[in-house]
C-alpha cells in the first residue's frame, strides 16, 4: 500500500501541547490526527516507532474527511521535534564543490547538530551575539522511518519514511576558525535548524534525486539548483551513515547545500537581523524564517 | 535538602523493560524505584524532567529500605539511555595536552558523539572492522539536571545532577585523518560511549575537581590522573557550552580524557577483540568493558 502523506505536527488555535496532523495538500488545510486518535503519541518521533500501523491509520483518518484545521488558524512546528540525531553532510553538490574551488569528495564528510537547534518552519533564527558570519544553506532533509545498521544502498530508502526542507544555518566563523576546526559549535546555536513544513511520504515523491531547490534572502534567489546535482544520493548516504551508526525513527539526515551560500559570495554577503530567509524544495514546501 | 543518591538503571533478573533504582553504596544492592514508583517514567531523561519532586521521591524510597534487589540479579544499564546531547570535550587535561605536545587551549573545544553510542557500564564494545586504530579514554561525565541557556559560571553546578564515569571510546583512524577531519564519525560508532555505573549526585561529591581518575586494559594501568588536572572545570564548560546551546535535563557533558591513551604512546597500542578496558573515578565508581 502506498501512502503519501503529508504529516506535520502543529499547535491549534487555542494553543497547548503540540499536536500531529496531516497538510491535506502542499500549502493547504491540515487534518488534526491527535483528535481524531488522542491515544497517538504526540512525538512524531514515538508515532514513527510504531512503523506502518501509524501511517495506515494517518491515512485513514485524512480519507474520513473530519477534524479538519483551516491553516490559517494553525502554528506549524518543526515534524520532528525531537530526534535522536540530526545528521549532516558536507561538500554534497558538485556546483557547492566548484564555488569554494575544492574537488569533489571521494566519501560524504558527516558532521551534526544537536537537536535542540530544531526550529520550525515559520519560526525566527536567532542571531547570536557571538557571530558576525551568520548564513543560510537550504537542504534537502530525508526522515528516518526503520530502524537500521549496515544498511545496503539498495535497500536505503526502504528506511526513509520522507523527505522535507531545512536550513542549515551555520555561523562561519565559529564553525571554520575557532573550536579546533570542529564545525559542531558553529552549526548548533539553537534556532540553526528551521525544519518543515512536512515530512513528505517517499511514496508521494516522484523522483528525490529530480527537484528545484532554492533560497531566498528577502526576496532575492540566493541559492537555485537541483537535486540531480546531489553527489551521493539519499541512498549512499543512508548506506555510508548506517556502516557508524545505528539509524532510528525520526532521525533527520542534512543531505548538504548547494552553490549561492553567504560565505562564498564576492564580497561574502552575510545574514543581519531584520532579514528574511526563504527555503523551497519543489514537491515539498516551502520554509519563511526571520532572523532576529 | 541536600539528597546524596546514586541513580541507576537497571534490568532485574526476569529482563524486561529497563528500571530506574538506587545503588545504597559503591557497588552495593540496589532499591527499585520503579517498583515502589510504577507511575514514574522509566527513562531517566523524563524522570531528571520532573525535577527535586522525582529526586525527593527517590530519596524517601531509598530510607524506606523496601524494593532491594541484590546486584547480582540486576544487569546496570547506562544511568542515561536517550540523552538530547552527548557533549564531549577535547584537550582538557594539562598531561593529556603535554603528551601530545600540544599548547592548552585558550577556549574549550567541543565535538560530539550521538546518543546511540551509548552502551552500558558492562556492555561489549564493538570492535568495527572499518578501524584499526581503537583507543580508550577514561572521562568524568556531568549530567544536566536543570535546563538552561547563557548560564553564569557562578550558578553553573546548579545545572548539574551529578557525575558519572564514560569512556570516550575512539576510532583514531576516522577522527583524525577521514571525514574531512571532523571527528564525529570516529567518536561515535555504536557502543562508542559506556556510561555508568551511577549518577552520583553532587552533594555526594566532596569535590569533583580532586578525584583520581584511572583506565587500565586487561589489568595494566594506562590512565592515572586526577580531575585537578583538568584545564576547564565542569562549571567553565557548562557555562561555555551554553553560550551555543541550550542545555537540557538529561544532556551528558564529557569532559575529556588525562594522559594515557593508546594512540600517543611509543610505540603506540590499540585495543583489539577480548581486551577488557576499566575505568574507575574515585566516589563515582567503576565500569568494565570487553572488546568484542
Amino acid at each position: 500500500m502506498r501512502m503519501a502523506l503529508r504529516l506535520v505536527r502543529f499547535r491549534g488555535a487555542a494553543g497547548g501541547r503540540p499536536r500531529l496532523g496531516l497538510e491535506e495538500a502542499p500549502g493547504g488545510d491540515l487534518v488534526d490526527l491527535s483528535a481524531a486518535e488522542p491515544e497517538l503519541p504526540r512525538s512524531m518521533r514515538e508515532f514513527l516507532e510504531i512503523g506502518p500501523r501509524g501511517l495506515a491509520l494517518a491515512q485513514r483518518v485524512l480519507e474520513s474527511g473530519q477534524h479538519r484545521v483551516p491553516r490559517a488558524t494553525a502554528q506549524l512546528l518543526a515534524p520532528v521535534g525531537d530526534p535522536e540525531k540530526v545528521i549532516c553532510v558536507g561538500f554534497n553538490y558538485h556546483d557547492h564543490c566548484q564555488e569554494q574551488g575544492l574537488k569533489v569528495p571521494e566519501k560524504p564528510v558527516i558532521f551534526s547538530k544537536f537537536p535542540s537547534a530544531i526550529t520550525g518552519p515559520f519560526d525566527d533564527i536567532v542571531h547570536p551575539q557571538d557571530t558576525n558570519e551568520l548564513d543560510w544553506e537550504v537542504e534537502l532533509a530525508a526522515v528516518i522511518g526503520k530502524r537500521g545498521r549496515h544498511i545496503e544502498e539498495a535497500a536505503a530508502l526502504e528506511h526513509v519514511l520522507g523527505f522535507t526542507v531545512a536550513n542549515d544555518v551555520s555561523a562561519r566563523d565559529w564553525q571554520t576558525q575557532r573550536n579546533g576546526r570542529q564545525w559542531l559549535l558553529g552549526k548548533t546555536f539553537d534556532t540553526f535548524c528551521p525544519l518543515g513544513p512536512a515530512i513528505v511520504t517517499r511514496e508521494a515523491v516522484a523522483d528525490v534525486h529530480n527537484l528545484w531547490i532554492r533560497c531566498s534572502v528577502n526576496g532575492h534567489r540566493m541559492q537555485d539548483s537541483n537535486t540531480r546535482h546531489l553527489i551521493f544520493g539519499v541512498p549512499a548516504l543512508i548506506a555510508w551513515v548506517s556502516r557508524f551508526v545505528t539509524l532510528a525513527p525520526g532521525d533527520i539526515l542534512l543531505t548538504g547545500t548547494p552553490a549561492g551560500v553567504g560565505v562564498f559570495r564576492k564580497p561574502p554577503v552575510f545574514l543581519k537581523r531584520g532579514d528574511e530567509v526563504q527555503c523551497e524544495i519543489e514537491e515539498l514546501g516551502t520554509i519563511c524564517n526571520r532572523v532576529v
